[in-house]
């Protein structure tokens, strides 16, 4: 991937060049803020596909009129631990950053918050937002759920979403536990990236439109087939408890009627479900105890026997850890298509990348 | 599977058996109800493997003082929502009863509980206790680590279980969705059949004790390997979160350090962790609005278009419950081997299978 890369760029600069489009596209100062640090620091953990190569469909999106610019969020319902949202179609990002908040802050007063909305967006890389409780030692959660690019178990219809999970734990030692992932096997870009090399893919990662397993990518995704989930019948599974825990609890839009970032959607919201958790490790065996185990037992798992031929057990969240602290002293490198887009942006913007 | 049946049994007729069998072992009326009831339960469901073909170790293991035949719980905190029990070695089932009783009266209270329990034991089919959420209509949740049988990615050592979760939703007219599964592409069990059979098993179901794949079925589990998580790395992270929310958070036994139903533990205590959710939907869509909204989905899911050569779309929990609307009618045929057994047990204790 480094080959393409024709350019570093610090965290700071890629915040502030998002941080200026945002705000071009009329959204308010601290909900930029907000995003474009979400964005930047995807990047600097490695998830670029969730960072600034998405910016410019972001902001085509708000200058479209398909998301709303300035966030607005109802609160539905509301009882001691939990909260019901309506976000009228604000940028996912936003609406995430201020639910986890509140989820936070109801597991400060009742040991857990539970926080579901309805008529969000797309929010990028979930892992970001359950870190927020590591703040204050807590467990972070998040579910959501997607477009579709999946098909029930036994079924050949697009319908599902890859719907991720992700979880953040606390520690003190060690980097902090954070489990960011889908329920397919692989994700469609990886399908995409295969289709353009000519390579194969492995029986497993997808089925083709009539439902058979397939090793052709094209036929596998873009060609109407459908991506393969995660230990077949129990990612299906899992995938609809992330639906009925999101849309159906909600009341929101299913997967099947969202429509992905780049398509057209004249009804003007997107409409993606999300809900979040944090967890008051003080209410068990107590916030500093928690750490030190989690401590003790991420090393009992690193120093277990290693299979043959490997070098290291890497815990969750470890080799976003390491990008993010070698970029964080290198800079973030720019795949050159990427950089062009954002150069290019930044001339529509009259705003330029450092 | 049918081919060695030698009888069936009256979901009645087999749990009196199992109760009277917990009477002789010492276990009071109300907790050997509980218990009988969960067994017999697991068979009407099709889920033998949890069912009484258990109950001969169960008995064995109260024989040898190896479980607390008088349940003891006690409370080490309590916040409105959240609750952490110790449960001194008592039998699983009973403590897993009670702890998802707690989850739901707190959900009552303030629209969400959690109930997190140290020093448990074997409790059989998870299944069952998120389903007593359904009792309420609220939505049921369960999480337990369990004996070691699998290795870190990347590593060879058995030292984690393939901890299960379970989910229940309530409906309307459909069987409420019950997801029940273990985080391994298969269990133990099946590897064991494969190997008395003479089969080979597909590459992905489990490794060597060096960590390369095999296509052993001995090699994959008897002799040393170990079972392969759904979704590789992604599994293996859903099994240290399970983890990190059962024994972590009570500070608890880890999996590496609980040994299985059928080894000698002079400790006295097999410390199974497990934690309970349970969520009440009036605060959010609202309970009715929930369900028939759940009926909408589960429709939209099962009359998508099929894969070819697939006749019907199951959800998670509609086997089971067709298999229970049968057995109801027909008995629970008892496979000769388990009918021997519990014949055999029986006698030991006094008490015969009607």
């Amino acid at each position: 991937m480094e080959k393409n890369v024709s350019q570093r760029i610090s965290f700071d600069d890629l915040k502030l060049f998002c941080k200026q489009a945002y705000l071009r596209a009329g959204v308010p100062e601290d909900e930029a803020e907000i995003v474009a640090d979400l964005l930047a620091r995807s990047d600097l953990r490695g998830v670029e596909t969730h960072g600034a190569l998405r910016l410019p469909i972001y902001i085509q999106r708000l200058q479209k009129g398909y998301v709303r610019a300035v966030c607005k969020i109802t609160t539905v319902k509301e009882r001691g631990s939990t909260a019901f949202l309506e976000a009228h179609g604000s940028m996912g990002h936003v609406v995430a950053h201020k639910a986890m908040k509140i989820a936070i802050q109801k597991a400060t007063e009742h040991g857990i918050g539970w926080v579901s909305v309805k008529d969000s967006g797309h929010f990028g890389a979930a892992g970001l937002f359950p870190m927020r409780a590591l703040e204050k030692d807590f467990i972070g959660y998040v579910i959501t759920n997607s477009a579709p690019i999946m098909a029930p178990y036994g079924g050949r219809e697009r319908i599902l979403g890859n719907n991720p999970l992700s979880f953040a734990f606390p520690t003190v030692q060690y980097p902090p536990i954070v489990l960011d992932m889908s329920i397919s096997v692989v994700s469609a870009g990886k399908l995409i990236l295969c289709r353009k090399k000519g390579e194969k893919i492995p029986l497993g990662w997808a089925y083709d439109k009539n439902g058979f397993p397939t090793e052709d990518p094209y036929e596998g995704y873009e060609g109407g087939g459908f991506l393969a989930a995660i230990g077949e019948y129990k990612g299906y599974g899992m995938i609809l408890v992330h639906e009925m825990l999101t849309s159906i609890l909600t009341g929101g839009k299913w997967t099947q009627h969202i429509k992905s970032l780049y398509e057209e959607d004249k009804t003007g919201i997107q409409g993606t479900c999300h809900s979040f958790m944090a967890i008051d490790p003080e209410c068990f065996t107590g916030r500093e105890n928690f750490k030190k185990e989690m401590d003790r037992y991420i090393k009992s798992i690193k120093e277990s026997a290693k299979a043959q031929n490997v070098t290291e057990i890497l815990m969750p969240g470890e080799p976003e850890y390491r990008t993010e602290s070698e970029r964080l002293k290198q800079g973030i490198p720019l795949e050159s298509t990427t950089l062009q887009e954002l150069v290019t942006l930044g001339k529509s913007l009259g705003i330029s990348l450092p």
